[in-house]
């Protein structure tokens, strides 16, 4: 065991190098990264969202040039990063707070605004690392349903902000569902919440989408408004979870009511492999085709086995496997094929009412037609 | 100045492939990493403890070798990571929490029993992440003086403790005096206070002291005492302070405690690194042995020239500079000679009381030879 381990090593560390020499060369963009779980049992993995086309091959060059620098804490790193950030959001520098992932973010809001008698506004159906943690510090969550095709309902979140509302917290494109908001409607629900409530915008998985990221994002409400956040993180589109890197945008008074609770910024490692790969445009179209390119491949293949799904615009499709199956029992099945996605997953609706729906990620072609193969089996039998 | 920058990192990059090569060969001992701080224009960086040892080339291995899985967030190697800390502590692995450096440890420590009416006791000239989260926090920070020495005195913390006090922060070897606590002292002192009082140990610097490890450090009392927490950190003797790794040794239930805080755990990359690092004891020996050779001759030319300092145990000297120089005039006039040290630090003192000190980090020989002639010539004018 200990030996079959040490192979495996040895294998990926020629691949390293080699990858590592060819990235260096002037046709570093030839070359992609070729991406595989530290874990050399690990079955395909369709459950975390984890980006299966690797990350920038100019990021990782950065990374092996400086990797000798890592007995210093080169503070610099983060400097120059958030310098590049802050160019791509065009705010000042003081408008950007880097950290491990973006999900320190959603965490240090709710820490810093929950408390007994307030309350958070966020759609069912939506991501839960925020509100999970507002409702553990003793604040409430007021859940709107969903609106048509999965959708935001931009009128029952208005109505459901009252006076101890502090935050509306929205993922967009939204987690488990995929579906993306309406730009118009969503800048006019923004532009509607009193000045006193924060309005966080987690755009995560926003690079992803089918229509332009430039007409999707609501970071230039920041400069407009006083009350809204925005993170994002270089996990998803830029492939680098592994490396922990995201960051908020806000005024910097939001800022600093948060930041009692920030624990560090990324790695120095991390600060300069994303500031390579905010510089890498290359890569990112390349993510994202492919991302689109499974996309179509699985809502091609749905279709034909008629499976209803939710329109997909980030990392993940959800969708109702049918036949009375669980999302929780294709999640086990599935696990018997050795592949893994996310079962049901709900929040603020009555238990039960999406348990037949499940979340498969986007992997690369081979991985999702391994997972078709494997539901048409499983929904056979 | 942007063609400058380029040539630079290109030079970096073809040492990083030469020494990443070198560290495969089996000879990987024979060539130690040599760090520098990425900014090319760096001075003398003698005023954050970073270490100019470098770091095992075995964890600069594991890392090239794994790279290329940055795009998964590869959670199996933080457990591997957590297992490998189990054996070195010897308790089961719930006693382990992970973070992004120590000062995770600290700050979250701080955040979940800080509040109005509470105290946490510490010595006077102690280090203040912890303490000063705490006091934002509402609490309030009672201080021992400093014992004969500028050691720690047990009895006058001993007596601070009372009703109200939810923890004691000791950091041995204290930061900045670089003083070490006799360990049957401490471990009297910590067998002591009442169960119901968090005895925090911040064991940060102490594989570098002359004494061995094994007779100072307080975490076999983790599995006697259930008030007691233990925090390490991989930045100083095992030199990775760029990576940010760092842990807690405690009972569950103080894990439990600290967790709504927890950001988050190292990067992948880092765990990786880390886990090498702790099977690498020739490095550690390599890097104490360096540490010990430049602080002996820091002492001897402090000797020399009659300059008073605490007994370093630390990778720093806390010093007298003389003259009437306080430690802020020296660090500004180190500074006009490309060396940055660290001026004047108080807590817990009448403020003055140590104005006339400061701090150097214990860099390379080179480094120490520098700031010595910088300090004779300052001393001179």
């Amino acid at each position: 065991m200990k030996n079959a381990t040490y192979h495996h090593r040895s294998g990926l560390c020629r691949l390293g190098l080699i990858l590592g020499l060819a990235a260096i060369a002037p046709l570093a963009h030839a070359v992609q990264v070729q991406p595989a779980p530290t874990d050399p049992d690990s079955p395909i993995r369709l459950s975390s969202n984890e980006n299966a086309f690797g990350f920038s091959p100019a990021a990782k060059r950065a990374m092996l040039e400086n990797i000798d620098a890592g007995s210093y804490y080169n503070r610099n790193n983060i400097t120059d990063l958030i310098n590049q950030i802050s160019r791509r959001e065009n705010v000042p520098a003081n408008h950007i707070l880097t950290t491990a992932g973006s999900g320190p973010v959603l965490m240090m809001t709710a820490l810093a605004y929950a408390e007994p008698g307030k309350n958070a506004v966020t759609t069912a159906m939506g991501y839960t690392q925020l509100t999970r943690r507002f409702e553990l510090q003793g604040g409430e969550i007021k859940y709107a349903p969903l609106g048509p095709d999965m959708g935001y309902d931009f009128d029952a979140l208005a109505a459901l902000i009252d006076e101890n509302t502090v935050l509306v917290y929205i993922c967009n494109p939204n987690n488990p569902t995929g579906t993306l908001a309406d730009p118009r409607a969503l800048r006019r629900f923004i532009l509607s919440v009193p000045p006193r409530v924060l309005v966080f915008v987690d755009e995560a998985y926003l690079e992803i989408s089918d229509t332009p990221f430039e007409t999707n994002t609501m970071a230039p409400l920041v400069r407009l408004r006083p009350n809204v956040l925005i993170s994002r993180t270089f996990s998803k589109c830029f492939g680098m979870a592994g490396f922990r890197i995201g960051y908020a945008v806000a005024n910097p008074a939001i800022l600093e009511k948060i930041s009692p609770y920030h624990m560090g910024a990324p790695t120095y490692l991390s600060a300069i492999a994303a500031r390579e790969a905010l510089l890498d445009t290359q890569f990112m179209e390349y993510s994202k085709r492919h991302y689109q390119e499974v996309r179509n491949y699985v809502k091609a293949e749905f279709d034909k086995m008629g499976i209803q799904y939710a329109d997909p615009q980030g990392a993940f499709v959800f969708f109702r496997p049918g036949n009375g199956l669980s999302g929780d029992a294709l999640r086990d099945a599935m696990a018997q094929h050795g592949i893994l996605i996310s079962g049901s997953r709900e929040s603020g609706v009555e238990p039960g009412s999406f348990a037949d729906w499940a979340r498969v990620s986007l992997g690369n072609m081979d991985e999702m037609k391994a997972f078709i193969a494997a539901l048409n089996e499983i929904l056979k039998s």
